[in-house]
């Protein structure tokens, strides 16, 4: 910790977690696909957007809240669907979800949670979504449906990048093993296990099938083109999720800041459109909202905030992005997140 | 000092400092908001702009000075409203003042220096202009705004890119507790008296008000859009100074070298457009009066002046640059101030 | 090797073989010409091009096989003809071709080979192609067009790009003598046994006789131009390489994945456009195939193989690119080689 | 060296000469005005033009012989008017006239050489070039163009980047003394003996007089402009050199490289157009000409060969570009200077 409080940006959460983890499990969070190309994407391409400071616009009373498929959040920073909270701290994700209750956000659960899911609804009096994929075996997908309705989950993520399973060189070399999914003793024969636990045949179809199979609104997740929102439009989806798995699933993708626009261009205001992906800085989620996002997603930051304090570190990493939008907002003349438009940032060339 | 005579540049002013000065000092000094993107961009971005030498155009008498919101100075480089110069020196503005005076340029003096307002005054027969905020409480900017009359100041120089205070990491690590400004006992109560000594409710009625509550000329300080400038026109400013506040309250900005068309074409005359941020070499100065601004502002390097050798310091800084600018003009076949257009430069892409 | 099961990717073959071969060898094959900027910009020129991730789209059942000059492959990597394979393994060009057998796929065998010709097509019931030159000797030409029929050769690579010998400098420094290829006692009087294989005088119609003097496929090597590719088609040309000899010949030229559209524009589908040069993961023949090249080489990856493991490195060489392909297509949402188009690319803007 | 041969290319020499120079000597050679960027730039430049590789044009007889304003030269790279060659080898000019005539090359002698401008014509049965300035005094101007003509110089080279003394900060830092240069003594009472030999007053006035008081080609060197370009061809002159004067002038100007192409557009045919700054390679040399210039000079390379080998060593230097030349000509199928045209080159975008 940089001070007796603590670490005082996402960074120094990086950096101390990195202390604190077995490299095997900070390489699993840390690392990507291949060269990891992606993942230094992610993160480079925030840069080449600038943001454009306003004055005199009256910015003493901000109202950082917005609404997420239908579910209303204090500010627009979600908790990202990542596998196996514990193994960054005992408590995994009764830590994570007490800590997005206090901070009036999300958590979105894993497939692969660590956390059994009916016991983490007791956790908190917070907002849960579910995230699956399309299963090879049908039954086990509306069971699923059925048991996030019944527990009282909010939405259904449904991840749609992973129907091939990913090379994740530090894995390799780590030989690492991954947490057993505290939930997947109810998978069916044949489901994967591993982070490549879609179906490789799935289809279309199958989304419009999950949506008409619940009244839940359908997240689809791991979106990289226009054309993919228009299909996910088409197929019923509530929201899509601007995402390439944190740089994990395929390496050499844009960044999801670059597709941002073409996606929120082909949602054409018919399905909303989210982001994850490299948000380390408030002004990130200002610039992933300027350019039409309704929300962002952490991922690998939940994880240094479990290893540094546990619930206590994840709620300060929600605060400290929390603050630190707020001081871009009142910069660049925002005090509304419904206020945020494209005249907030602009293009910043490389030098 | 890399030669007996001491510093040639101002890099070797700044490294020379850098021993001399506390490290929370230089810290404070060099500092910016978050990652310091800004403060390098603003840096970098000259080089993206390239000079064009022009030959046998008779250099032979080359003239400086110019004229900014009416004021005449030998030379288009004016000292920057930058609070407590006894954190460098302890004749702090009293040797800027003097510095300035010796260079016929003008000293703005910070609503948070060190020295005391109308001690200052007496210290040499040169130029001041009074740096304030559109405060909380109207009758304390009336009474500034009369004192600023009353003493002689020249201009008034409103910042408006700090109404929401800024997140300073170095300074957070170093647990620097700034100096306290020596004129503000007159403040009145509720108003900050730190770096976002701002009002968060100010509006654009606000500057109006205070164009119409003096007869000094308003500039106004910290301007990134043009939007903004044309705004600052309306609301009856006589200048805007482009200006990220050198990266040191909201990261992620353009360059204000970047910037500097956007305003000018926005001032569209009606407006002097005068610009900080980065300014280290002659070039940087003929480059943005190329393009367009009337005369431009240093805040580090004046610090890096005093910590070196005071007054004598801050004159051997403006001194580096004058000739700097010199050799700059009379290479692009530019004898006055006046005739540095366009064509004295090009964009240099990145290779 | 990273694991007990040897190296996972192409760049641990490259960082092994280094520290199996001596100094001058590994010089020999990883060095370019002049100042390597073409060696480099060969590799970093596909990260100039991002992926276009699609989701749904059913890839459970990949097909990587294609044609080649009308002989069919089971995936679309070729081995390209380089001298002298016994520099890196005994075995040379005999471990390469059974290992080029064992996956489905072409050695191209290299006038300059350390193997014998005829001995080599018995080591193995695959596909061999023969490389040569237009050499100065019009009978030499001849005899050897005639041998590669005869032996069984399907079809034959002239090389272009090697009329004048390059400055590579690696090799002056190590004063590299190059091992004397096992066929060139055939060679005529007056012919070169160097890299400069080729003939200064040759022109167009060495090529038009050429392809008249046999009925195997002809391959032109060394393309950079579309002036070039449409020269080549009308010179009855069945196949060009879009090839800089991987830098090794002329530095400066850009990378073969930046030539690549002009290539492809220019065949205008009336001859095969093939690709080589920094070709190290499945994403780079992913990329070359959507815009439009039919298969790819590699050529300093297979001497890693040799130098790691002889037949068997070249096999698992040829594995892990194929295990990229299939993850890399299926997460773009193609099951086929020929649903890879442009849309599966965009460009990536250097940031 | 890096082998029993000597150094194999320009940046060894370059190498090899840091080590043999007194340190001041080679910064002198090395250094340029304020933060050498300009010097850096004209060098990396280069890399953002490719070249085109062409095949099968015939280049077994190369013909690399030009002419330059009248005079024929056996390759198109002249040896730079540069000041004191004694500097680097006790030989200075003579050693250079003698490798310049060997090679069948121009010598351009500095106005500041520190051999006699007699003495040196004797030195070898080859071109000679005398650089100056529009000096202060016209009467010394009008000596010095009749001594030219009358010793045998085929041509005056007007520098005119030099009317005001450039920063060069190494020099300061190394307290530099320039050698006097041997013919200055001829020089009138109020001339500069520096680096700024050139009257700030001077006018287009000036090289028309020139112009006129001469028989000699006038080649007016230090142009950064379409603009001068046009103005010098009005004035009469034969030739522009453009130049940024290696960079040791004006600082933050374009590579020369970068100016070519609209100094060539304005040259229109009217006038000839050379170049300097950056040249290390053959392939320079050949993008340079593929661009419109009808040829180039080397500098600081010229003090390399001096100080590594004296007039042996001015010979390799020049080899090596020959050689390069050939290969580079080669391969892009060009096998005469008249056919390099701009289809040799295209830009290459920074990756």
């Amino acid at each position: 910790m940089s001070t007796n409080a603590g670490p005082i940006n996402l960074f120094e959460f990086e950096a101390l977690s990195k202390e604190r983890l077995p490299k095997e499990e900070y390489d699993y969070i840390a690392g990507g696909a291949t060269d990891e190309i992606s993942v230094e994407r992610n993160r480079r391409a925030f840069e080449s957007w600038a943001l454009r400071p306003r004055v005199l616009r009256n910015v003493s009373a901000l109202d950082l809240s917005t609404t997420v498929v239908g579910t209303r959040v204090n500010f627009p920073v979600l908790l990202a669907p990542c596998g196996g909270h514990k193994k960054a701290h005992p408590e995994g994700e009764f830590a994570s979800y007490r800590a997005a209750t206090a901070c009036g956000t999300i958590l979105a659960v894993s497939a692969n949670a660590s956390a059994d899911f009916q016991e983490l609804t007791k956790a908190a009096p917070g907002h849960l979504w579910l995230q699956m994929y399309p299963f090879r075996d049908p039954e086990m997908t509306k069971s699923w449906l059925q048991g996030a309705k019944e527990l009282g989950y909010e939405a259904v993520c449904i991840t749609l990048d992973s129907q091939w399973p990913p090379k994740r060189e530090r894995n390799i070399r780590n030989n690492y093993k991954q947490m057993r999914g505290a939930n997947y003793p109810k998978l069916g024969p044949g489901e994967s296990r591993g982070p490549g636990g879609g179906n490789p045949a799935a289809t279309w179809k199958d989304l419009e099938w999950i949506k008409s199979a619940t009244d839940l609104p359908v997240v689809a997740k791991g979106i990289m083109t226009g054309e993919d929102v228009e299909l996910c439009a088409e197929a019923g989806a509530d929201a899509v999720i601007v995402s390439n798995h944190g740089g994990r699933h395929l390496d050499n993708t844009l960044a999801t800041i670059e597709v941002l626009p073409e996606a929120v261009a082909a949602a054409n205001g018919k399905i909303e459109v989210l982001l994850d992906g490299g948000i380390r800085r408030g002004a990130d989620v200002v610039k992933a909202l300027a350019l039409g996002a309704k929300a962002v997603f952490i991922g690998r930051p939940l994880f240094w905030g479990l290893a540094v304090a546990g619930e206590q570190g994840v709620t300060r990493v929600l605060e400290i992005l929390r603050e630190e939008i707020e001081i871009t907002m009142a910069k660049c003349g925002r005090a509304t997140v419904a206020s945020l438009d494209p005249t907030v940032v602009v293009k910043a060339p490389p030098l």
